[in-house]
């Protein structure tokens, strides 16, 4: 299916930094009827170090139980990803499990790479097992060449309208290091675990055990931080690569002040990859930032954004160009968390709508109305005298939304 | 504003058995631009008991306030009820509570009750203090009658798009006992709290004890068992109240036997006006039963039920007549409970769409998509080995519903 390109979307792909040694090729193995790459294969260097987060989702995958094991058993050493739109191997049990690992093995053959130091990564519709022998027909043709980013990001996506990546270049104790990243997602989007399928790669010699501790922390405020519909999907997967073609010294601690560039420089790309996810939110038209303030605690902060997020009622106010303060209020409410009643606030960009647990004195509704018809908006609410903070990115919710996932699999 | 009555609707408003002493009347305050009443003022005979359960929403209102102190200042003493559509008077501050103990004098001396024996309910907009001037107004013009049930339960609607009451006729001991209870709800409904209005009477003499024990069993499984969208209200609140005419012998313990048939009543009026109120769910356009069995305990399968009825995507799905258990697969693992994904089934009606963690082998989508056209859907999964269950109503989230909530202030 081809949906009209998302209003939020950016104006263009952006120019990512080279990662060196980085190859990839993409095809087509006809996981969809029409016309279109659905297969993206990535070959790392030697000595490349991996790490990864995935779905929470108990259900899972057999891609996200394969990439679990595989990082276990080579302490994050990968070489290769293979990705497949249009099927997401979940809860598929063994056949699903034995697929995987057949298109693994097939892929590795082709690169001459055991298959456990392949990452895998399927997105499409769940409960079908992977026709792996579509991919084995399809290996033979793929080229692996130079990657060409808006191309790789093209061939993962689903119902996402638009190709996401992003990239920056930092420094590391004085060496240059590039970060470069491609992701997918539109609908089954919701925090609380790395969601979606990114790939992140950069060229800095990093240990596994650091990329782990840097993508777990990132991921907090980056994909644990954005929800379209509240709904955690089975597949979700954020891998991060570090090819070691940037010869930075030898670091063994996650906090070294050394990695102070490289941490911001990453969170940067994590957090443009997630918002653009939201950008192509599905039917959205307005892209909302909540922030939560004077909470007990950031957790405490996290939960109430993501009640307000994710509420139907608010989702829709928003669609509407409403700035119906009164359902966020009602949000607050009932994220059952600690909060002090006369001391709620609820801010539109500087626009107060409510102040001290009432409607604000101030309350201008022209100028709210006018607010209200920005694409961007900024909702800020002040909880209690807590020092606890969350900031969460969602979108509307709108017609098209139900539209788009009233017929998916028609 | 008028919306056309859900495709879901009862045929007919039910003949509701007689509470013996029940008075009430209706009429229109103006919280509302265009014609219809919006308030409803009943008066019980002396002796009469009361229970409440009331939105745990941390925001709550200044009526729900007001009810949780009457009820415990009198002991469950409450002979009138005040009850105004069109303003919430939620998130008020000690304005919109002085403004409902205003109007509750203002009844109190009409009726002759003192204020704290009448119980208050507001639904409408939230953050706009009552004006009880126009309750003051309004007050002379009422004439105390028998009780007309549809035009009871029509005063208290919001954007209700019919009027909802259920009765029934038991035995405590061999006495004849009536009950008859209205609710109203539609849009920002979610379990795990009393949801929205519904007011209950029995001429049974019950003690307030009592009546709040068996209004606390009973809702778990009625009105903390229904989810239209999620979002839990400032001001839910069902009360019921024993008028005492009905000579039943004293009775001390709510688990005294001779309430077996005056529970299983009770327990059917809430669970009529809860699914009727489901069946007004903004939009709705199909009545969904999900039960969950197999859980580790009910409290776990309620939540995984919950899940499932509030996720956009499930609920998109069955809007769309797509039997997309996948969906649901997703929602049973996101709920973050223990689950044995190789033991999860699903089943539509009879229909097993996936067994042993895996599609079925019987699946039959000609069958399946005759079924999903049918107006009123049963959605049963199985989790696990455990003997934890729990079933819970919903409806389609449909075009409607955006459209309904996109323009609910203007």
């Amino acid at each position: 299916m081809t949906h009209p390109i998302s209003p939020l979307a950016p104006a263009s792909f952006p120019t990512l930094p080279p990662i060196a040694g980085l190859e990839a090729a993409i095809g087509r193995a006809g996981f969809y009827k029409h016309e279109r790459p659905d297969v993206l294969l990535m070959r790392m260097p030697p000595g490349t170090r991996a790490a990864g987060v995935f779905t929470t989702n108990a259900v899972g995958s057999a891609p996200t139980d394969w990439c679990k094991q595989a990082l276990a058993a080579t302490r994050g050493g990968s070489r290769a990803l293979l990705v497949n739109a249009g099927c997401a191997n979940s809860f598929t049990g063994p056949a699903g499990d034995a697929a995987c690992k057949r298109a693994l093995e097939a892929a590795g053959e082709k690169l001459d790479i055991p298959a456990r130091e392949i990452m895998a990564a399927s997105t499409g519709v769940i409960g079908v097992v992977l026709d792996d022998s579509k991919i084995a027909k399809l290996l033979p043709s793929l080229e692996m060449a130079p990657v060409e980013w808006p191309k790789a990001a093209a061939a993962i996506m689903t119902t996402d309208t638009f190709a996401k990546g992003a990239g920056a270049t930092c420094e590391i104790d004085g060496v240059q290091v590039n970060i470069a990243g491609i992701a997918k997602g539109s609908g089954m989007i919701a925090p609380n675990m790395a969601t979606m399928l990114a790939f992140v790669f950069t060229d800095a010699a990093l240990s596994a055990p650091i990329l782990k501790t840097l993508l777990r922390q990132e991921t907090e405020t980056s994909f644990n931080s954005i929800t379209v519909d509240g709904d955690r999907s089975t597949n979700d997967c954020v891998l991060l690569y570090a090819t070691g073609q940037a010869k930075v010294p030898p670091i063994v601690d996650a906090k070294d002040d050394r990695l102070a560039g490289f941490r911001q420089a990453l969170s940067d790309v994590l957090r443009d990859l997630a918002i653009q996810i939201v950008r192509d939110g599905e039917g959205a038209t307005k892209l909302v930032a909540v922030n939560v303030e004077g909470a007990q605690s950031d957790a405490s902060a996290k939960i109430i954004a993501r009640t307000i997020c994710e509420s139907p009622l608010v989702k829709t106010a928003i669609a509407g160009e409403d700035a119906n303060w009164g359902r966020i209020v009602m949000a607050i409410g009932r994220a059952d968390q600690p909060v002090r009643k006369e001391m709620i606030a609820v801010r539109f960009g500087e626009l107060y709508a409510a102040r001290d647990g009432m409607v604000s004195a101030e309350y201008d509704e022209a100028a709210m109305s006018a607010y209200m018809k920005r694409e961007e908006l900024e909702i800020t609410v002040t909880v209690g005298p807590g020092s606890g903070r969350a900031r969460m990115y969602t979108c509307d919710l709108t017609k098209r939304y139900v539209e788009i996932n009233g017929d998916y699999r028609s």
